[in-house]
């Protein structure tokens, strides 16, 4: 798996032999080029990476690493894994540590005296903290992290890092800990690229080069790991999405604001009338939404000020202020309070694929997955206290539907909660109902037999919820489904209903969207399907090829026939051969193809050659159009 | 019909009337009140209004017409008109007109020498403009409109209006014309109500007293109107959006900013698939933009800026301009663009029910009939020159298909061209493309022998437009759909295709929306249908109703079956009585009420009571289910 998520031991181990790869390779790096500085080498998911000040060349820009220099440096990794040195982790003074770092990077620079001044300083500034009491790993009390130091005395070279690489003194080198003892250590990591990054990511401070590496526990899992990766670049959402005509951007238009081409317009006509039929079933009924509001009605919801910082600015006319809506559920709640209601009317499922921007920053914009208008497939869900277990299940039971449906695996659920600290901040300000809700949802979970993982201070300004995640065909790891509990909206909306003893009650509010945005699903099943929609996805589902002119006529038969079937089809009835025609079908992906010639015409059948590869010659009209409805109308996996 | 429109010789008439009536009025205030001043008093649709200054009170608060007042006014006509007096038509000079109107809104005031300023004050001022030169009337050469004097000297009062009510000396009493002679004149007009109007529309000038009135060319057509209001009041859909729970607005939403509610849901949901199979059938596909964009997409469009007082202004992000869109236009010129395209590929149709926001003025607010957010059943086709009569007359052809639906019987296809005048004004500055394109469509429309009114100076900023309007079963008028030709955006957008010939073309655009928005087509069928919607778009279908709670179980059942049939149902399991059930149905105008007890469980039938009264009692619940299902998948009118 490329995720790198919870806290086990091998989460653990792995992190620290990440760790201990990337100061492996500055080493290397300080021996081949002695004037070097470093930043900062932290662990990432599946590998590390280190920053380096390499200083200027002549022209005063700063010195790059070439692609073949990372091969040497390998080579010198390789020779120091080999070589099985241990680590040494030995904790020193500030003096001592400020000697040993003359000509680093800043260390030499910090005067403070007192060492949590220092260590303070020192983190603000990104960069490894020393120890500084002798004798024993300096806590630092806010992330609860140790700070030591590490020396392989043996190579001259001496620096600090965040967090002991060794588990204990009596396992000193992780590499000797590396798994399934028949490959070799230094057989199980690789430098990938090298890319500028500026100091502590700000483009006024110095360009620095970073050198990307992974490491595994063996080489097998390297191998596959970078088969994985391969296969995950053709499967790329941003290459596919374009190749198969699904969406564009368009610099006018603006980043983060996708174009949906028709092609890409099928998929989500599709996976809304999926999400109707699923919901018509469950209970949902639909209502409809402007995309902007007054800033009065964000200011009553608390999304202005709690969530300011990922709306777009507000439009000012006559003298009012209007916002384009980041979430749906004000509109929701306003529709909820537009009628009185009973406890009969509950639980009341409002359900509406609404379209939210949100402003994310350029730089965090990416493809389909990272965008600034998202279209929703959002509910609201309102009920009573003793109606919320209920409620909140049957969500959690729409994921796993749907999983089952996009063959998805493998998933996580996780549930975020709220932290002390950040109530009034982050955080509606009331703690008895954190902990109330927060223990309904647990409850809910457990009953339910539902396995996830808790993480504290990750939670909706308005309440807990569970995210969660998913691992594509390949094990990409997608974050998509959100179930969250609200039980502060509905009391700032002063949403009622009258229960069975004839009092006015606030319902509870259960948010959720186990479809995701369009853009975020359907980046997913692109690179899970690697663009192999199952037949009822498929922006076309069957291209006809006439042999030749002389079988278009035939081949617009078909077409006609499909069509009046409900069935996406197209001719091609263009000048190339047979066999380019057929490469521009694989192309696009399409699931069928019906080559079509004098054979087919005379006896009223279909040559049919799928995706897959297989073929059935001579295949009736009638059996070729019931096979494609009935694999889309079952929305079957296979073709 | 309360439509009034096009130049025929009956509108003449009915404005004359209209416009004289309005002056006998006028007088009759002045005969009661010898202090009021007159401000203006011009025909309108279905009649008239006269704007008077009755002075100040003792508090200096404007003095007021009670309504039992115009009662007493109404005499006072009734007896002028009945007296059959001839209306005096003398031009006269400045002087005189000056000395005649002392003491009235300012005239007397205005000290211009020359006439032409004089007669540009006073329109200026929106006041009736004296003819200032003996002899002949002035004619403004900028509006063409006649400047004329009446004087009914019998009743000592004298004032001023614009046009002539009477179209010849020798036909001097325009009630003398009315038609249909056996009734009397002057009971085929009526005081409506009084209203404060500011002069000339702004709320810093004096407040001024305006009454409203009909008249008619007898009194069966003023009895005929009045039933047709009353009628429309029942069907105001704003009454009957907020009793059938369709829509509702909010004062923290927004003004113009309807909110769905699940009802409303439903109507556009039924909408969207009714446009869909349509479209699909005529060879459309869907595509999907943002609704906002940076503002270079709207620079390159020319909505910036020609349309650009129309727009909700930006908003402003790292140094960007976002607008949210007006139109769907550039977004779909941008998809067009995203691919290279071969003729073979033409006429692409790109739909999309897309949600624009325009900016209309508070006081322009009406309902959902004038609104700023529009869900539209847009489209744009791509074509060559050689293929844009059939693409255009398919669109009519849509327009008649959706009429014959929803049984619109009386329509008017306004053909709107430009006006030299506005050239790289108002309109694209290419007066060659203008007259060319206007014949296209002109001949477009003869050649499918389709009657269309032609207006001048009314096209969009890009090209000559079709609107449709249409009247309702009581003769209101909307004005729905429209068709437009582009010539000037596609070259904007650098769109092409390459021709048979292998040469690069610009390809001719039409916008299209016969569905007009949601909001619009949804208010309209509301009032036409006076919220009695055919069994297809009723938001509940069928409401069942079991007698006493021990009939709760087979109702619940019988629901889940027309439910697995698609059928909206709801099943009304209160503690009322029956009779207090099948009223709250009718309320909602459920067409079908099922209602069951003792019998209808044993023999598993239904007693039917349709929304048009009808009953069937017994009725076994296949042939019911058989029935509903009928109607909804033929769109039947009948229940």
């Amino acid at each position: 798996m490329a995720g790198y998520n919870g806290h086990n031991e091998d989460n653990d181990f792995m992190h620290r032999l990440r760790h201990s790869t990337a100061h492996v390779m500055a080493e290397a790096v300080l021996q081949l080029y002695p004037q070097a500085k470093l930043a900062i080498g932290p662990a990432i998911d599946a590998g590390f990476y280190y920053d380096f000040d390499l200083g200027k060349d002549e022209q005063g820009r700063p010195k790059t690493f070439a692609p073949e220099d990372l091969a040497e440096i390998e080579k010198r990794m390789r020779q120091s894994i080999a070589a099985k040195k241990p680590f040494n982790c030995r904790e020193v003074s500030a003096d001592e540590a400020r000697q040993l770092f003359q000509g680093q990077p800043s260390l030499a620079e910090e005067g403070a005296e007192h060492h949590r001044v220092l260590v303070r300083q020192a983190l603000a500034h990104g960069l490894h903290a020393p120890v500084v009491r002798p004798g024993r790993a300096v806590v630092d009390a806010e992330d609860n992290r140790r700070v030591s130091h590490i020396n392989r005395q043996q190579h001259g070279s001496t620096y600090l890092l965040r967090g002991c690489m060794v588990s204990s003194p009596s396992s000193p080198n992780p590499f000797s800990l590396q798994r399934e003892k028949g490959s070799k250590a230094q057989d199980a990591f690789k430098l990938m690229n090298v890319a500028g990054a500026y100091w502590r990511g700000d483009e006024h401070n110095p360009m620095l080069q970073r050198i990307y590496g992974t490491v595994w526990q063996n080489k097998k899992q390297l191998e596959a790991y970078l088969a994985r990766l391969e296969e995950a670049k053709k499967r790329d959402h941003r290459k596919l999405g374009k190749d198969l005509e699904i969406f564009v951007f368009d610099e006018e238009v603006g980043p983060g604001l996708p174009l949906w081409l028709p092609r890409g317009g099928v998929l989500i006509e599709e996976l809304e009338r999926l999400a109707k039929e699923v919901e018509d079933r469950a209970g949902y009924v639909r209502v409809r939404s402007p995309h902007l509001a007054k800033e009065d009605l964000f200011l009553h919801s608390g999304h202005l000020p709690y969530y300011a910082e990922s709306m777009y600015p507000a439009m000012e006319l006559e003298g009012v202020r209007y916002y384009v809506k980041p979430m749906n559920c004000p509109f929701h709640h306003k529709i909820f309070a537009a009628r009185p209601h009973s406890y009969r009317d509950l639980p009341l499922r409002l359900a509406e694929y609404g379209t939210c921007y949100r402003y994310e920053k350029s730089g965090e914009l990416f493809g389909l997955m990272r965008v600034r208008s998202m279209q929703m497939n959002d509910a609201h869900i309102y009920c009573a206290e003793d109606q919320f277990e209920q409620e909140f299940m049957a969500v959690i039971d729409l994921y796993l539907h749907y999983f089952k449906l996009f063959d998805i695996e493998k998933y996580v659920m996780r549930f975020s909660t709220h932290h002390k600290r950040g109530l009034g901040k982050k955080y509606i300000d009331n703690e008895r109902l954190w902990l109330k809700t927060e223990d309904m949802v647990r409850r809910a979970m457990t009953n339910g037999g539902i396995p996830f993982v808790e993480q504290a201070d990750e939670a909706a300004f308005y309440g807990p919820k569970i995210d969660v995640q998913v691992w594509s065909a390949i094990g990409r790891e997608f974050t998509l489904a959100t179930n969250q509990v609200d039980f502060a909206q509905p009391a700032r909306f002063d949403l009622r209903f009258t229960n069975r003893e004839g009092q006015e009650e606030t319902p509870l509010c259960i948010h959720r969207a186990p479809l995701s945005t369009h853009e975020r699903m359907i980046g997913f099943l692109i690179e899970h399907y690697a663009g192999n929609f199952p037949a009822w996805l498929a922006p076309e589902q069957v291209r006809v090829i006439p042999i030749t002119d002389a079988h278009n006529e035939y081949a617009y038969r078909l077409a006609e026939r499909l069509s009046a079937a409900h069935v996406r089809v197209e001719v091609d009835a263009g000048q190339e051969r047979m066999n380019a025609k057929i490469r521009s079908a694989q192309l696009l992906k399409v699931p069928y193809m019906a080559v079509v010639g004098e054979q087919e015409a005379q006896n009223n059948t279909v040559s049919l050659r799928k995706r897959d590869g297989s073929r059935q010659d001579g295949m009736a009209v009638d059996a070729f159009v019931a096979l494609v409805q009935e694999r889309v109308a079952t929305r079957a996996k296979e073709l």
